[in-house]
């Protein structure tokens, strides 16, 4: 089987270079294309980004010549990593002209025809695409990074005890604000309070990707969310400190026992992203660790622990996901293969 | 005027360490006696000890030889860095044997005769002694290090709106776990969502602090509070995000205006640790943090910051304290200031 | 073929946890029986350990019993990871019974007929095996994390070129310090320029492993060795600023060959823990780095930057090298696959 | 006394921000005009300065309007904390102006008639600046923050005991690189083994201050220094390894002793910055350690231990000092004190 051609959108940024290390040797895709900034165009791949990860620019990218972020590229697959800045208009140029956009950019996440794909946990709202107005073309997003830990947390409970409210306080890393992102000297010995942008994603992203595709719109799940977002000195890994309340209050083993449970359409699918299972639940009170857990499961899958009552809502547990594979590029990676599955692309 | 002769029990550990630095010089007391366990007992401090605090031992310490824990102290005033395992009965003994004990370890906190002391909150909790069998002896608590900040930054709420609910999840820095403590490996690129023995006491501690004094026993202020604790890679200083109902609720600018206004008995007796402003509020988001703002004050002023509406609760906010000034050592001198200036010593 | 049986001594240790890690499915050994202190000894191995790698304990190992320290193990190969207290006695018991030792404790590591083997720097020393005085038993050891690294960039300078004198600053990982180890009240915004016992180390054993084997014994290599050592908030992986005078002096393009050309005999024969390059040299100025290169090859392979030339010596450089990996229970494996391969077990 | 007016060039960068705060409450000096790049000219300070340090803006600085860094400021001194890429022509243009320039920037520090000082050092190459073709005006350059410490520590081996060669590897603190500076993905759980144009200032400037003043020119210092620069997780404080070869070698005790009791000029002046003794000597091996001694003497006083006997050269030992307060803004500080002393102003 031949691979699908992907393009990739703002490959020079951090998530461009999370697209481009996680897309080395991938069954189903093959990076053929990138683009970045007029500053970077032009340039060879290797000589236009600042490569930070740990493993070596794939070498079938690297000679790769940056191209602009036009809708002139081959491949009918695109990857989107773009800044928000710039991620809304030159994605609806890319959909308008016919490509398939899955993009990590918070733009169109709340478009009302525009999916906020997690395929763990609403993979029937991709039928979404049939009413958007782009032809052939189409736009998927991928939530928040710091919504999708949570909300797959959240799903079993949903499904089998119903959702009143969600509090969440969390702890999110470094990587999460991009490189070079947030300086040495306001992490080291410190906690940052205050995220821009990321607590009102965490309130209202959660109600539609849990909301019900009707056939003609995604209903809002009916709850409420309140987030408190800071950052720590932590280089991957989101946790999170949440807690709920049920419709129906089940007993610890009956949660432990739906999130231990817990499979869906990836997993029954055996797309190559989907982690073995979404959820590992831990029964040491110490876990689940960000440097110890995040990378669980190909860093796809969500750590959860501490499941305790609470004196103030139903219960409280600790979340922990890892923010830019499960939570940005990994997560958007298996969109688009639950998107082949399905035969959307 | 001469100066109070002081006994420190536990010298040699961290709290002991910083009840140490913070006396030197005091313009009340002199610590003229150290005691710790039999294996430093007859050492000369400095020789027994392993200093860790950026200053320099006291010279006057530093050549005082250790004592045994035993009630045979010359000091009437006896400050306790004690270890749990040890600190219950050995305060004990020396409140039965005449001394006056002001104590940072647990033990005794939610005993009932025990006042559990925020001088600028429950200063009228002093009298409880009165009740004590102890004699001339006494035994006066201060609070847990992730417990004081909260709720001196409650205290005015309770007054002006009343409180009905409080929810808590911190990030606690290091020093909150004494020394060795948290080994490097497990805080480096991590977060621990889990802190033993934590959580209960965030509980319950603020229901008697926030309680009223009847003359004859402290009962417990009516509400409800859930608390999540984490450890994190910070030195000093402990932040938490603070949910709260409130009995009626204000405008935002009523809080802060209280909170501003919010001054108390050790600022009226112009107490040498009693900061000028028990609270300090910041009005940009990412403010406050533990390296910047825990010194505030000589380290005793408690910075909040964030305050904003709530879709769950009716406000949040960021608090921030010094866990072993304002939380710990220096909380517990300021607590035997107060006693002082009202004729218990 | 059926895998050989091994016991680890010291199995519930930071560098025991490491070797059981390390050879989870390895293609020549299987770990069959642990053995700690008497504190854990009767206990199952997942409750007497304090597990702390990212990786869960591998199933077969979790179940096994531990046993005691005593040459009473049914298993012929055994890795030491014992304390540097105990080690001495207990694999000179375990040799003089007949067991084959190979040990990353410090205690043999200087004995006369004792090889300090690097694979591919020394393999020729496994022959003094035979001068020992163990009968069918034998003791082979793997030299000091900070040594290894250094001599594997040094070798292919003392074949081609000659030593005179190294100079070297180490800025070294936590996880040399094993767990606990170092406080995080000690490492975070802190650099401890002191590790206790390491200086004589790297500059003794270099000597050792560089030396040559007459027949009869090891005749050390004629050169001097300074050594600084300093800890520093990295979880794996020593950083060395080395400094070096060769005999005659190559170019810098020289150098970097035949570092790059370096391949020796696990190499060779392909042995299951050799890297593919022993060194790997970067051009970016920048590099190496530990937290994105210790991980390069397995752990196993050491990275190499900023050769230049120096005022005071000929050559200056960067070496870097994963210190549990390579450095510790990597090293130890590799040598006893070399020892299977040439028909020491 | 009225105080002197001071302008600070880019008042609004970190070393900008550190004059300020240092300035604050002066004896002599007094903060009246700030001074930064257009895109903050005409603002409050308050609202140009993105404010980082854990004091709080000085008041009467606060509200001063930020001006353009022409030679139109009213005060007579400036203190330039200048980006090097413009201070070279607008250092030159305020001398030639009239004005006198103290700078913590490189541009000047080389030229021939421009003072390299450290106070304690080399205060007679203040004369240098009558041979300045400025007029009334003048510049007077502090040296690199890496350098600085270093050098304190040479002046007595240099003075007693004459010095051939000094070897020296870095860990440098992130305050060093500015704000925002070093990126939080750089140096969590790393080392960064590079710092661009550090090592050529380290190897150079030593020799221009140690050097000998004639009447007309600077000789310099005639040895070899080689350096080796590295970033670590550190805020504040640079570490030192050294290593010195002297014209003769004394014992260990002589070198502690002339370091001990090293005093000079600003000592003997009694001025307000500088440290009661320059240098402090450590007799545990452990220390020093940048959390804990970096503040010694108002952060102005050069920390030194674990002197020992060397293999290569004659000795070899640890320094560290606050490379923003004595190695920047509070070194600029002291040579302005002693030209106020020496009637330079």
């Amino acid at each position: 089987m031949s691979k699908i051609e992907v393009g990739i959108l703002g490959a020079t940024g951090s998530v461009g270079q999370k697209f481009i290390q996680l897309l080395d040797n991938h069954p189903y895709f093959k990076v053929t294309e990138v683009a970045a900034s007029d500053r970077s165009a032009g340039k060879k791949y290797s000589e236009a980004v600042n490569w930070f990860l740990a493993s070596p620019i794939p070498s079938d990218v690297a000679g790769l010549t940056v191209q602009t972020c036009e809708p002139k590229l081959k491949s009918h697959l695109i990857f989107s990593a773009l800044d928000a800045n710039v991620a809304g208009e030159i994605e609806t140029a890319f959909a308008m002209n016919g490509y398939v956009v899955v993009s990590n950019s918070k733009n169109h996440r709340m478009d009302k025809e525009v999916p906020l794909l997690i395929p763990e946990v609403n993979p029937d709202h991709l039928e979404l695409i049939k009413l958007q107005p782009f032809g052939k073309g189409c736009i998927v997003t991928n939530p928040n990074c710091s919504t999708i830990g949570m909300v797959i947390a959240l799903k079993p409970l949903a499904d089998k005890f119903g959702l009143d409210a969600v509090n969440v306080v969390t702890m999110q890393a470094l990587s999460g604000a991009g490189y070079p992102g947030v300086s040495g000297l306001d992490c080291i010995d410190n906690v940052i309070p205050f995220i821009g942008g990321e607590e009102p994603k965490l309130e209202s992203e959660p109600l539609k990707i849990l909301g019900t595709f009707t056939g003609r719109e995604v209903k809002n799940y009916d709850m409420k969310i309140s987030a408190q977002t800071n950052r720590v000195a932590v280089i991957d890994g989101h946790t999170e400190a949440v807690q709920v309340n049920l419709k129906t209050k089940p007993s610890k083993e009956d949660i432990i026992k739906v999130w231990k449970e817990f499979k869906s359409i990836p997993q029954e699918l055996n797309l190559p992203f989907a982690p073995l299972n979404p959820i590992y639940y831990f029964t040491e009170d110490k876990y689940p660790q960000p440097r110890l857990h995040r990378d669980i499961d190909k860093g796809m899958a969500v750590c959860i622990g501490r499941l305790r009552e609470c004196n103030l809502f139903d219960y409280k547990f600790i979340v922990l996901s890892h923010n830019t594979v499960r939570g940005a590029a990994g997560g958007a990676i298996l969109c688009a293969e639950l998107m082949k599955a399905k035969n959307y692309l």
